[in-house]
């Protein structure tokens, strides 16, 4: 068979999956965090003016202009700027970059079930820390191994999903200091959160901070991420991507997009009214909802009566698509986006029916 | 020192030079082999439409609409097509997948540099096979080795840069016979020669076939790349990729691009007649320029005492971009890129001023 010439570690993966994506008008989205406003007129505006320029020739290799105006806004220099094609590339170029065949990769769990993957087609190992009861991880996720394992890159979301509670930046500092190796803060929801940890990379050259402009600035379709970190890591990181890994559109877009914060704050002020009608009404159906930082809610029923997994097929069958997570051991739960006040509220009125049934 | 943290492979690499990009309007470039039209129309309109439809939702994982356009214009199935942004990142899926630690990659030596990087990048080797003096190549190209190394995958630009030169299909094949791995043809300039080996594919399941939309569609911005192979590698080769590698405007434009084959063909056309100039009045100042089967030429002047970095410095002074190749014991030389009869008359008629003064 022609695939036995594929490496192993890549054979021994689970096929590949592709997420529920209905088409247009098919069902309503609340199931991937998108967010449900369209992104700035200055975006798209942007996008035009970049094909009107013309595409014959190669990107700028470093995302340039993107950097430049990432680094006024959040008041870092370029230098500490790596842009992705997706925050996804950039999980795979840390990954790459930091761990080795038979080294460990440390995850908290349950979260994103890519870093998983990304250390196993290294051929690493991952060590998943599972979260506390109260969404806190114990201080041993601070610390190396004190058995010969080697410990080389850690990934903590804040705010984590599906939970969509946060760590403290304290608690971050003090991992930092204590860890053999980098922590990654993949903050993709953060411009959802109270704060964030930044500034903290120039208090400490082991964290490092990712962020996506899929949620809060809309641009899911878009594919660009970037990654906050030390300039000594950003150059060596530059070594291992595609030499011309964002597009002339992408870099067009995503300068205009984290120029107009003001189009930003609106939406994240939309999205946090809508998160707190959603949180009081899942609480009032009897869910418990920790109080969310993202653009989600995490819906857990203590019921044992009560299946999640029926009531994501109940919401499917009349149009809205939720979130089912099964993370076996760790329980499971209906993990729903925060849409429009319209969309969520007609949802949780068919929700309601579930429930009076 | 924090990048002591990184892995020994990607810090032993020499550190990242991006290629020259003068400011628009600096210097006329014939150095990336960049095509000098716009492309199609339609390619234009069809970003527009994406970017009315909105970016809010993730894109389609697998670029199905290309897929599928793309299996109606080459004769084979949307199966045998995997999508990447650009074939640099197809480059990278194959290498991660089919090549480990302490194992073998060969290449055709002088060609693409980025080949050797992505095997040190995996911890492997780069076994790397001289061109003889006519471009062609040993037939101990397609062998395995026979001291116990493990050749894991082969790279085959064809053509092939810098000379512009042709394999036959018939010596490609033969390799692949006897080849104890897949060997992926880069077809990056395929579209500018005679013939090319996407049927192949079919006929050998260890041959690939990689394309790019930079060149012959004139869309080196976009970054799309697609490759050809038979469906039980894609299926494996899928797991390897960012889930959500190309965007949905380059989706959109790749589509829209593959769909005008008239506007292809009649770009080929032009920039087949600008070569055939080039190709002439290179010959009468003297230079060695083999046939060209791409969108440039090859130029080594056999007089020794002729420069070629001096006339590369020469016409960079004066607004031609061309480049400078320097492999070492496989000699260097001068390629330049078929721009537009203007361009390339242009610097030809500054060339002439440097072999009369």
């Amino acid at each position: 068979m022609i695939h036995s010439l594929l490496r192993p570690d890549l054979l021994a993966l689970p096929g590949y999956v592709p997420g529920e994506q209905p088409r247009a008008g098919e069902a309503v989205k609340l199931n991937t965090n998108e967010n449900p406003y369209r992104a700035s007129d200055k975006v798209y505006e942007a996008i035009k003016a970049a094909a009107d320029r013309g595409l014959s020739r190669y990107p700028n290799a470093m995302a340039q202009p993107f950097r430049e105006a990432a680094a006024e806004v959040y008041g870092v220099s370029p230098e500490m700027i790596l842009c992705g094609n997706g925050s996804d590339d950039l999980l795979t170029i840390l990954t790459r970059s930091f761990l080795d065949r038979g080294q460990w990769l440390r995850l908290a769990k349950p979260s994103y079930i890519l870093y998983k993957t990304l250390a196993l087609l290294q051929g690493g190992h991952a060590d998943e820390v599972r979260f506390l009861p109260d969404w806190t991880l114990p201080e041993s996720f601070g610390q190396g191994f004190d058995d010969g394992r080697q410990l080389k890159l850690v990934y903590l979301p804040n705010p984590n999903s599906p939970s969509g509670t946060v760590l403290s930046k304290e608690t971050i500092l003090r991992f930092a200091e204590t860890l053999p190796c980098p922590i990654v803060v993949d903050e993709a929801y953060a411009d959802f959160a109270e704060e964030n940890c930044i500034d903290l990379v120039k208090k400490n050259a082991k964290i490092m901070v990712l962020r996506t402009l899929s949620k809060s600035y809309a641009l899911a379709g878009l594919r660009f991420g970037f990654l906050f970190a030390d300039p000594a890591i950003i150059e060596q990181l530059a070594k291992m991507k595609d030499s011309y890994n964002c597009d002339a559109i992408a870099i067009a877009a995503a300068t205009a997009a984290v120029r107009d914060q003001d189009w930003r704050q609106a939406n994240r002020a939309k999205i946090l009214a809508t998160r707190r009608r959603l949180t009081e009404r899942m609480r009032q159906l009897g869910f418990t909802v920790p109080e969310s930082h993202a653009n989600f809610t995490w819906n857990v029923h203590p019921d044992a009566g009560v299946s999640h997994k029926e009531i994501y097929l109940y919401l499917k069958e009349r149009g809205w698509l939720v979130r089912y997570m099964d993370y076996g051991q760790c329980g499971d739960g209906l993990r729903i986006s925060v849409g429009t006040d319209e969309q969520n509220d007609a949802m949780l009125d068919c929700l309601e029916k579930y429930f009076k049934k």
